[in-house]
């Protein structure tokens, strides 16, 4: 595989930094063979991935180590883009925005530092996975519940950092950060809140410290580099009770997120609520090929099959209640007065008691799963996904009107409409999935044609991304253009202040540092 | 009045800064007589205010008026102290903490830009105040709730950007901030969230963007001049109920801190508790002299005849709870099984219905109040107060344990001790406030002697303010002494950065700008 350097770097000067690492963390600690660097190319990369192609992959133990190779990095101007675990699905996985950067892979800081049961937090690093968290908690008999995302293979921490969400009370997950330790771009120790009182006991308690408050700024960022942070639990409830509720016609969406935006409004529903198409049941356990050998998007009549094979709906999701006993029972009330009139059906709880096995309710009640993964089979040949997540106000009329507009575009593309809603506490974000198949030249090529024209779209009804793939990252910026740029600008002043020779993750969420800045264009 | 000048300006340069103000917004927006400075001295100052008495102030309509102050004060030097309507009472009011600064008084830029009433926001200007909020809500029927700080006379906005707290579940009221826009220090309008891209339609639905996210930075900061915020507002519940539980013993805060900080943690109570202590009805409606004219500490005896008359405990809460129906009824029997076995008595619940008016449960319901004012007048004189607010866990025993040693400095002091515990989502706040008598110099000294001591106490026993007195900030930005000092540095680099000049709201939470950084230790 050819080795992509980066800006700014040749072949010496690599060498160099490449044996500084190795003095300063040791060879153990330092990926750079041919077959290292393709370990971390984007297995769903739309094209070979070697635009985003590392040079090397550094792993350190201890943030004296992370603070070292910062310290080597800036003497040698090499990049470097930190990643927890390297699972960022969809995004680019453990893959540098720009070519040639050292993936900063801090998979072996897997340390669970503490979980006080008492007061419901853990303080964790970055390397700490869904499925270690949760086999820690199960294994010590902790009665706290995680929050995992679709996909529990990543990080705890790595998640929160992108904004990613789960399914329980608590699947906000950024907003469950409670103080964290950075390393700087220039390689000092830096912690946020209360913890920046050596010694303070409320580190994990209050989100805020005396000051501006730092945790989002170094959230989908590359101002520092996460060593640890306090993560907030939720404390085992008395009670859940779930349902899967099936929505029969497309337009349904409509009626479904008026009712329910209503309902976490009020705090009623206190989760992300997913409306997902019936192409995520479809996906998971079966390929197209088993449906359809045709070309163009699935006919209607083959939609209708899918749904009654798998008891689902056009849309379908599900709803939770977690708390007291008592309470979990009036609110199933609120929720049949709701939904039941309208679904001309009534709902069919499942109730979770205290005592009884959490497993069988998977990610509803925290418990990590990665049956998601399979999407990727849908097309055939290796395949990959990308999505396209614009946010909106919870607003039926709006959904419906993005959903016609986004389906119309697929359908033209002659890709199959892969939709979901996600219903935060105050918004939706409106993921359109692009599934393909990576050996098809076409249609990777149209997959990149539509995302681009989704973007464009989105940007023109009043809609941005709140997260992107590492190939979207300039684009996506580049819609939040409100005074010619002013946040993006603000930022890079930050950018450059923090780290003046811009080695950490240059290009990550648009943001360049100053020497760099070109390459946002190239 | 002697006037102050800012350090780097001869009058020769202040009568330059001050013509160019004139020439740029007019004479009818910049106030530099003798009177209106006296006007934005601290009138609850220790001593005589002076050093933070401003030179002149600038009340701007219009956030293009804010960005020629900004232009002006660059290229003249002048450091600007924004406020939003001035009333940070206990922590300097209006006044700056560097004499001489300029006070930029936000009280004119007062528009509700827009209340949506489906999705429970609105977007407001600095300079509206709580009571212009109420009634514009109550007057225009608009079913939504605020959430009001103790001393309702306050900006919504600015009491957010201060991390201030109300009586109900929106009452952290700086964790219901969704997207501002904001100048910089060097002019620049830049919007956050969702708002950096024009006309984009959620920007009062998702708190974040794309990329880090700003709003918290410009909290208790002096990164930039807030002109106008969405903040969330509470959906009218269904009903509400309310309680007032007295507390007999001083050692019950154990009990109940503990108690409360399970059903606060399990989202039965979902609003700030505040436990106060016997004085703070004492202190609203009436003085120490009223019932004690001896030195010293009141003594106990008194502190039960106060008990008696005003139908409090040694230490008094309330709780409310807030929802539909059903969901209220079932949590005041959860609240009762968790409270009345340790109080030995019933509580007695007084409900809200809607439809009925909110006026008469005051702040619980979001309506503003002023009652509190009052506690200045307790020492007799020119009265002030300063509170020291550590933040703790929310532990029966480190409570405790904080009131013993607390209480037992204010004796020392001779000082009467006025105390609240209040109670947040995770952490308990222990806001130990000094009521003095401005004219009795002797007072007013052992009043800084007892609030450095304070900052010495907790920063010994692991905790740091969460908000501070312009008089205090320096030494209690110093307690955030994590690597030696990491979050001050890192502040200081995004400072530099922002505001070359350093023109805004030098001190500020402890943050100087480079070339005013030796006035830190002034």
């Amino acid at each position: 595989m050819e080795m992509q350097l980066p800006p700014g770097l040749d072949r010496r000067g690599f060498d160099s930094a490449l044996a500084a690492m190795r003095r300063t963390i040791g060879d153990t600690k330092v990926f750079a063979t041919d077959l290292d660097r393709q370990t971390y190319i984007d297995a769903y990369a739309l094209g070979d991935g070697m635009e985003h192609a590392a040079s090397m992959a550094l792993a350190p133990e201890t943030v004296q180590e992370v603070q070292a190779i910062v310290r080597v990095a800036n003497e040698h101007k090499l990049p470097l883009w930190p990643v927890s675990r390297g699972r960022n699905l969809g995004y680019g996985m453990a893959a540098p925005r720009m070519a040639g950067s050292a993936v900063l892979d801090m998979t072996h800081m897997n340390k669970i530092i503490e979980v006080d049961t008492r007061y419901a937090h853990a303080q964790l690093e970055p390397g700490v996975g869904f499925y270690q968290m949760h086999e820690h908690l199960r294994d010590n008999r902790i009665p706290l519940w995680m929050s995992v995302p679709a996909n529990g293979w990543g990080s705890v921490i790595g998640n929160a950092l992108e904004r990613g969400i789960g399914y329980t009370p608590y699947g906000d997950h950024t907003s469950k950060i409670c103080g964290m330790e950075v390393v700087t771009p220039t390689g000092e120790i830096v912690r946020t809140g209360m913890g920046a009182m050596e010694g303070n006991k409320a580190w994990a308690h209050y989100p805020h410290g005396f000051g501006p408050s730092w945790d989002q700024m170094f959230v989908q960022s590359n101002f520092g580099i996460v060593t640890k942070a306090n993560m907030w639990l939720m404390p085992e409830p008395e009670m859940s009770a779930h349902v899967q509720v099936n929505l029969p016609r497309p337009e349904d969406i409509g009626w479904a997120i008026d009712a329910l935006a209503e309902l976490r409004q009020r705090g009623v529903i206190e989760h992300n609520i997913i409306f997902g198409n019936y192409l995520h049941d479809a996906s998971a356990f079966t390929t197209r090929a088993d449906w359809y050998q045709g070309e163009g998007p699935l006919p209607d009549a083959i939609a209708e099959k899918i749904q009654k094979q798998f008891n689902v709906g056009w849309w379908t999701f599900h709803l939770s209640l977690f708390g007291y006993g008592r309470i979990v029972e009036e609110n199933m009330k609120i929720v049949r007065a709701a939904l039941e009139p309208r679904l001309g059906a009534g709902l069919d709880w499942k109730l979770w008691k205290r005592g009884e096995p959490i497993e069988p309710f998977g990610p509803s009640t925290g418990v990590p799963f990665v049956l998601p993964l399979n999407v990727a089979n849908w097309m055939g040949g290796r395949g990959g996904h990308v999505g396209f997540s614009p946010v909106m106000p919870p607003s039926g009329e709006l959904a419906l009107a993005a959903f016609r507009s986004r389906k119309a575009r697929f359908e033209a593309a002659g890709l199959d409409y892969y939709c979901s809603f996600t219903m935060g506490h105050r918004h939706i974000a409106n993921v359109n999935m692009i599934i393909f198949n990576r050996d098809d030249a076409d249609m990777v090529k149209r997959t990149q044609a539509l995302f681009t024209q989704m973007i464009k779209d989105a940007r023109e009804e009043g809609y941005g991304e709140y997260r992107t793939h590492i190939d979207y990252m300039d684009p996506v910026a580049d819609t939040y253009d409100f005074n010619n740029g002013a946040l993006m600008r603000l930022n890079e002043k930050v950018k450059d202040a923090l780290d003046p020779n811009g080695i950490l993750a240059p290009g990550k969420n648009g943001i360049w540092p100053a020497r760099l800045r070109k390459e946002k264009r190239a």
